[in-house]
């Protein structure tokens, strides 16, 4: 999967919390198979070695599907499975390391929630940026919603691919049209759904309708 | 530090939550002034990049002194602070995947209980070994002590640096003297010391007695 290449349309995050499957590997399947395009691996309170065996089993369905395959914070878990690249927040690794260690073939993608912190990670080496949260969820409760005003000015600072994340669902997606991102990171509107295939089909179909 | 040059004599496994200092950084530099000849740093529930930038102010303090630095777990950190290694336990990362990762320079240590377990971690690439628990203790409780019998195997077997960890104390250690082992792993006999250096300065001193 080249870099150039990705389709950031709908972006999944996991989460074995919110998932409405049994198994990951069964979310993610589905999540595919209704349209997301590209998969991003969170695991918490794992073993690294937990963390790795997922990752293989993970990694397994996207090649399969050829779809990206991203593996959040861990770069060492990254290289060990030979994932399409790493995603990292302001909490994890600085960027320049990442970028450093991971070689320059991987994507690497960076959590922004403020203009500084998103022009500073493209310097870093970021090849996209995910923006948010846009909206307080469940999943990431710490920070200020980033006002659209200020998703526009880091629209307008950087060129490379933007998802939007947090609060992202059927409901709100469509202020997000007409802004110039890429795609919409989603967490518990696709894998919390009952119907994973079906939300991330009416979600990827929604977007897509310009 | 190149890894043949490297002394296990007392080789000292980090632990806030036993530590006598006030930080880390402290503790530390008095165990390696009582005579610790390597520092394994353990982090357990924070962020990576708290995790990176304790490693930073550690490698700065091994360097000074001259000590081998080594990660414990995540081969990433090890990677992103120029670590002289990693060490991994049968939870973490397979050893043979770090070798990979960390090219065949770095130091990568693994923990091994039975022998099975060490035979095979010297096959994917080992420079040593972390043989224990030897006895019951409070930082590792899940495991049935490794037997003296056990240990002797394990040293017959295999022709790597064996350090053994768990329980060893000033009132232990000298049971490991003519068993062929390469040095002593500690946690809180020396950084749960009142006077670490001290502490320190007692079993490196004590273990050299032959």
């Amino acid at each position: 999967m080249k870099k150039c290449d990705v389709d950031y349309t709908l972006y999944l995050c996991t989460d074995r919390e919110l998932m409405s499957t049994d198994t990951l590997e069964e979310a993610v399947t589905q999540a595919i198979e209704g349209g997301c395009t590209v998969i991003q691996l969170r695991e918490k309170d794992c073993s690294s070695l937990d963390f790795y065996r997922t990752a293989l089993n993970i990694r397994q369905i996207t090649k399969k599907y050829n779809v990206p395959f991203i593996i959040n914070d861990r770069v060492d878990i990254a290289l060990a499975v030979d994932a399409d690249g790493v995603h990292v927040g302001q909490s994890d690794l600085p960027a320049k390391e990442v970028r450093r260690i991971l070689g320059p073939d991987k994507i690497l993608g960076v959590s922004a929630a403020r203009l500084p912190e998103a022009v500073k990670a493209v310097e870093d080496g970021a090849d996209y940026l995910g923006v948010g949260a846009m909206y307080p969820t469940g999943t990431k409760t710490d920070a200020r919603p980033v006002t659209m005003e200020e998703l526009k000015e880091i629209r307008s600072a950087v060129n490379v691919p933007i998802v939007v994340i947090g609060g992202i669902n059927l409901n709100t997606l469509d202020n997000f049209k007409n802004t110039g991102i890429d795609g919409l990171a989603v967490v518990s509107a696709v894998i919390g759904a009952k119907d994973i295939k079906k939300a991330a089909e009416a979600m990827a179909g929604r977007f897509r309708e310009k």
